[in-house]
C-alpha cells in the first residue's frame, strides 16, 4: 500500500505532508526501492542510505528552480521517484524507462548525465557560477558521499568553493563511513573525528578549505534534515553540511554488509541471496586475484593497487587480508594510483593497478606523464574493456583503445584466451622496461588450447599468424578474435579459400615486417576491434597500407556514446558478425 | 668568483662546510642562475626561492640515497647544481647540456621526468612504498609548491600519504604565496593563516588530511634550515614541513613582480629588460584577450576560465582585473576547470576556458563524461599545440588532436588563419549545441585573405575546398594547411596539373560526401596534421578509403616523446616539407 506515494506527483507535493507522513512516505519509498532492486539489480546502499535526506531536500528547496547535482548519481532513486519518475520504480514494466543515474533527457529536475565519481562539486559550481553572472537569485546544492570526496576533482572544487565562489553554494556531505569497500585516506579519519565530536573537532577540513560547515548526526532523521536545510536555505555563502547517514538503513542485510550491498544483482528480498545463476564459470577477476596472491607469497615485491574498485581483480576482503601490505586501495583516486604505481616500478617494486576500463580514463595524463615519459614498468589490468560490458553511457569501456594507444612507449595488450591474459600478465610484471596496460578480454574465459610466449620482450608490437591462408587477412584484436576465428571457418567451408588468421596482441603498434610480407598473396585485410574505431587499432593498419593496392576494411564501433544498448543487437547493426563479414569478403573477392 | 662552488663537485662536498660558507655558496649560485638565466631564459623565481632550502636538503640528507621528488621540477636548478651539473650552468657552451626539469639520464640523484605540475607527493609515495616492501630504510622527500597544492592529483596524494603511509616519508611545501599568476582557492587561505600564526592556527589542512605537520618561517635561512630538516630527518611516518620562502629572493625585480620573473626570455640582468625581440607581430593570446574583453563587455554572460595559465589567452593582471567577475581563475586545477565550464554552459553562461594543450590532457575524463555525454556548449581554447610550440618531452601539444578526437560529440576546430580563427571561437562562444575545442594556429597569426564562415552550426564536420582541381587532393589541417597550399602551387608549376586544396577545419569528423566526391576525379589523397599520426586525424580518412581504389598518405609525426627537438629538422626529416610532399606526388602520378 503506498498510500502517501500514490499522492506525490511532483516535489511541492510533499509541502502538505506531515512529519509523520514524511516518515510514512520513506517507509513507502523503501518498500518500492526493496521490490525494484529485488528484481532488478541496482545501486542498494547509497539509496537505503539516503531516503530521509532527499526527501527532505525536496521539502525544503525549490526543485527545479533551486538546483541538485548528486555525485555519481547512483543515490539519486528517491528523488527520480519524487519528481515525476516513481512509475520507473513502481512498475515492473516501467523499470527500464529510467536510467540508474541522473538524466536531463529524463527529468528538468536532472542537470547532468553522471556516473563517474567525483565531480558533484565543480559541476554544481558551474551552475552557481553561471546564476551569479546572470543576477539570478536561488540555491545550488552538491550532494557528494561513497567515498568520492577522495578524487581530486572534488578536492578540487571544494578549493574553489571556499574562496572563489562568494554567493550561495551547498555541498551535502552524505558521510556513511564507506566507499564501495572500506574508505582509505587521511580526510576520512578526519570525517571520523567530526563524527565523534559532533562536528566539533579542530583542524576541519572543510574550513581548512576556506569554506562554512554545519554537522548533523542524524541524517536518517526527517525532521531534523528539514530543520538542517532550513536553517541553511539561501545562504550568501559556500557551506559543507556534513550528514551522517546509515548506508543501506532500513535492511538489515545491506547495514551489515555494506561492501557486498553497494550494488546488487537481483535478489531474493527475504533471504537476500542473488537469484542469477552464471553457473560455475570462471572469471578473469577471481583469476587474476588467485594468480597475484600466488605471485605475492613468491615475490614480497609484487603490490596490488586499486583506485577503490578491488572486486575489479577479485580482491575481496579475506583475499586483501591475505594479501596484507601488499594490496593497496588508494581510494578514489585514478590519479594518484597511476603515479603510485609508477614510483613503485621505479623504486624496484613490481605493482598491478586494476580498475574499470572506464574510470582509468581518469588518468590519461599521469598515465602519459608520470608513466610512460618514465617508462616505468608498472602494470595496468583493465576489466569491463568490451562492448558486452558495462552498458550505461557513463560507463563504457569501449574507449579505451583509441584513448591510449596514442601515448608513446605504452604496450597495450589485448589477450584472445586465457593462456595468452596470463602469460602477458606474468610477463608484464617480470620485465623492467615497458609500461603495459592489459586489457581483461570481456567474452569469457576461453580455454582453446591455443598457447603464448612466455616472454614478449623482444616482439614488442609482432602480431601472431595463428592460421596461415591467403587472399584474405583477418587481424581479430583481443577479445574480437573468436569473432575473426569464426568469419575464417566460414569463409574456408563457403568460399573455398583458407584465409590467414591474425592475432595482433599488440594494440599499440603495428607489425610492419608482417603488414609488408601480406602483400605477397593477399589483398584484403579485415580488422576487427572490440572499441570504437576512431583513434583506434584498424585505422593505423589502414593508414599503412594507404597508398598501397591492398584493401582494408576496419570493423569496429562507431565514436558514439551509446547508452544502455543491446551488445548483440549493435554488433550486428554494425556488421560485425562472423556471417555478414564474410558476406562482405565474398563481395570483395572476385 | 665562485670560490666555493668551485669545490663542490657532489652533494657530500658540502659536509666540510661552515655555515657562513653555505651561505657563500648561495650567493655563488644565485649569480650563476641569474647569469645562465639572462642569457638563456628560464623558470627564475621558483630557483632564487629554493637556493637555501635546497643546499640545505643536500647538506642533511644523504642524495641519491636518500630520494628528492621536486614537483613539476622547474625549481630544481640548485639541486643539479650541487649534483654533478653544475657546468650545464657555468660553461655557456653547455647550456644545453641540462634540461629544465629533472631527468633520471641525466643523473641518478633525478628520479623523474617531470613538467606537469601536483606530481611529485604520489611519486614519491611509490618509491616510499616500494622501499617499505623491500625493507630498505632510507628518507624520502617530496618537494611541492608554486601552487601546486590545488591540483587534484597532489591532494589525493596528500590523502593517501595521511592514511595509508605509515613509515618515512617528507612533503616540503615550499610556500612562496604565489602561483604562476596568484594564487587562488581556499587552501591558500589556509597557508596563509599558517604562516601569520606561525604554523599554529586551527584547522590546519594537513593535519585535517592526517598528516603531521611542522612549520618554517624563514625558509630562506640555510642554518633554520638546516636545523628544521635534522629535526626531521629519518621520521618514522609522514611529515608537512612547511616552509616560507621568497620567490625570486635576491634578484629585486623578481621578488617584486613575482608573476612576470616565474620564467623569463632572456633578459639584461641590470634591467631585466628581454633582450629577445618578436618585433610587434600579432599575437593569437594577445588578439583572444582582446577579442574576449571585448565581448564581456556586450554580454555579462561571457566567462573567461583558466587552470592557472591567464596568459596562455593574453590575460595578464590589468586585463583580469578589467573582466571583473567574468574572468575566474581556478588555479592549477585541469579537471574542476573543465567540469566547472560545463556547469556555466548548462546554466546558461558562455564560458571559454584556455590553457596550454598540453595540461588539457589532465582532463581527458572530464572532457569526455562531464562535459561531452552532457554536449554542453563549453569553448576551450588551447595554445602550444603545434610541432612548434613547447619543445620539452614534458610540454608537447603534439597529442591533442589523437587524444581528444575520440570522444564523441566534441567539436574539435583546427582554424587556418585569423579570420578562420575568430569567426570559430565567436560562433562556439554564441552556438548551444556543442562543447568545442579549438586549435590555436602554431604558425603566426596569418592574414591570407580568406574569409570564414559565420555559422558552424550546419556545417560541423564539413570539409572545405579552398582550391578546387584534380588528379591529388591534399587535406591540409589547421595549421598544416599552409604546407599542403605550398605543395599545391609546386605541383602546379612543376607537375603541371592543379590539386585540389582542402581545408578540413574539423579534426573531429570525417566529411564522407566530400570524400567519396573526390573519387571521381582524383587518385591520391594526402593529409597533413599538426601532431602524431597514429590516432589523428589522417588514419580515418586512410580507413574511410580503405577498400576504395583511392590512394591515401598521410604525414603527421610519429607517436614518440620527443624532446628538446629542433622542429624545422625534424618536419624535415619526417618529409613534411612542400618540396618533400611534392616528390611523393611526383612518384605516385603517373
Amino acid at each position: 500500500m503506498l498510500d502517501i506515494l500514490n499522492k506525490i506527483n511532483h516535489p511541492s507535493d510533499l509541502n502538505d505532508l506531515s512529519i509523520d507522513n514524511l516518515e510514512k512516505l520513506s517507509e513507502e519509498i523503501r518498500e518500492v526501492l526493496l521490490q525494484k532492486l529485488s528484481k532488478n539489480g541496482g545501486h542498494f546502499g547509497p539509496n537505503f542510505g539516503m531516503v530521509e535526506a532527499i526527501i527532505a531536500m525536496h521539502y525544503v528547496f525549490e526543485s527545479p528552480k533551486d538546483k541538485f547535482v548528486f555525485d555519481v548519481s547512483h543515490q539519486s532513486y528517491t528523488h527520480k521517484i519524487l519528481t515525476g519518475r516513481k512509475e520507473g520504480f513502481i512498475e515492473e514494466k516501467s523499470y527500464k524507462t529510467v536510467s540508474g543515474y541522473t538524466n536531463p533527457e529524463e527529468s528538468e529536475h536532472d542537470f547532468f548525465n553522471v556516473g563517474h565519481t567525483s565531480t558533484s562539486i565543480s559541476l554544481a559550481s558551474g551552475l552557481a557560477k553561471a546564476r551569479d553572472l546572470k543576477k539570478e537569485d536561488y540555491n545550488v546544492v552538491a550532494v557528494i558521499g561513497d567515498g568520492s570526496l577522495s578524487g581530486g576533482e572534488a578536492l578540487e572544487g571544494l578549493n574553489f568553493a571556499g574562496s572563489e565562489l562568494n554567493s550561495n553554494f551547498i555541498i551535502i556531505v552524505n558521510d556513511n563511513q564507506q566507499s564501495i569497500a572500506e574508505n582509505h585516506g587521511g580526510l576520512y579519519k578526519n570525517l571520523d573525528e567530526l563524527r565523534e565530536t559532533n562536528g566539533q573537532a579542530s583542524n576541519n577540513l572543510f574550513k581548512a578549505m576556506g569554506l562554512d560547515y554545519i554537522y548533523e548526526a542524524d541524517g536518517n532523521n526527517i525532521e531534523k534534515m528539514i530543520e538542517l536545510f532550513q536553517k541553511i536555505k539561501d545562504i550568501d555563502h559556500p557551506i559543507v553540511v556534513h550528514i551522517n547517514t546509515k548506508k543501506g538503513k532500513g535492511y538489515k542485510l545491506a547495514e551489515e554488509n555494506k561492501e557486498s550491498w553497494h550494488w546488487t544483482l537481483p535478489f531474493d528480498s527475504e533471504t537476500g541471496k542473488v537469484t542469477v545463476n552464471f553457473g560455475n564459470t570462471e572469471s578473469y577477476a577471481d583469476l587474476t586475484a588467485k594468480f597475484l596472491l600466488d605471485k605475492m607469497k613468491k615475490d614480497n615485491t609484487v603490490v596490488a593497487v586499486t583506485p577503490a574498485m578491488p572486486m575489479t581483480i577479485g580482491f575481496g576482503i579475506e583475499r586483501r587480508q591475505e594479501a596484507g601490505e601488499q594490496f593497496v586501495d588508494v581510494g578514489i583516486a585514478e590519479e594518484h594510483a597511476v603515479a603510485l604505481v609508477s614510483g613503485i616500478a621505479k623504486n624496484g617494486g613490481k605493482p598491478v593497478l586494476g580498475t574499470n576500463a572506464t574510470f582509468i580514463q581518469r588518468s590519461y595524463d599521469q598515465i602519459s606523464q608520470d608513466l610512460c615519459i618514465n617508462s616505468n614498468p608498472a602494470t595496468i589490468v583493465l576489466n569491463y574493456t568490451s562492448v558486452t560490458g558495462l552498458t550505461d553511457v557513463t560507463h563504457l569501456g569501449i574507449f579505451t583503445i583509441a584513448a591510449f594507444s596514442n601515448i608513446p612507449n605504452l604496450v597495450l595488450l589485448a589477450p584472445t584466451n586465457k593462456v595468452e591474459y596470463f602469460a602477458m600478465l606474468d610477463w608484464s610484471i617480470e620485465q623492467q622496461e615497458h609500461p603495459v596496460m592489459i586489457l581483461m578480454p570481456g567474452n569469457g574465459v576461453i580455454n582453446d588450447g591455443r598457447e603464448a610466449e612466455k616472454d614478449y620482450s623482444n616482439i614488442i608490437n609482432k602480431f601472431k599468424v595463428e592460421e596461415e591462408g591467403s587472399k584474405v587477412a583477418i587481424l581479430g584484436l583481443g577479445d574480437f578474435y573468436q569473432i575473426g576465428e569464426a568469419a575464417s571457418k566460414i569463409v574456408e567451408d563457403k568460399l573455398g579459400f583458407k584465409p590467414t588468421l591474425i592475432n595482433p596482441r599488440f594494440a599499440s603498434g603495428v607489425d610492419k615486417e608482417l603488414l609488408e610480407d601480406l602483400k605477397q598473396n593477399h589483398e584484403l585485410v579485415i580488422t576487427l576491434e572490440d572499441g570504437i574505431l576512431r583513434g583506434g587499432f584498424g585505422e593505423s593498419i589502414a593508414s599503412f597500407y594507404g597508398d598501397s593496392d591492398m584493401k582494408v576494411k576496419n570493423y569496429g564501433l562507431e565514436k558514439e556514446f551509446y547508452d544502455r544498448y543491446n551488445p548483440n543487437q549493435l554488433l550486428d547493426e554494425l556488421g560485425i558478425t562472423p556471417e555478414k563479414i564474410v558476406n562482405y569478403i565474398e563481395s570483395m573477392i572476385k
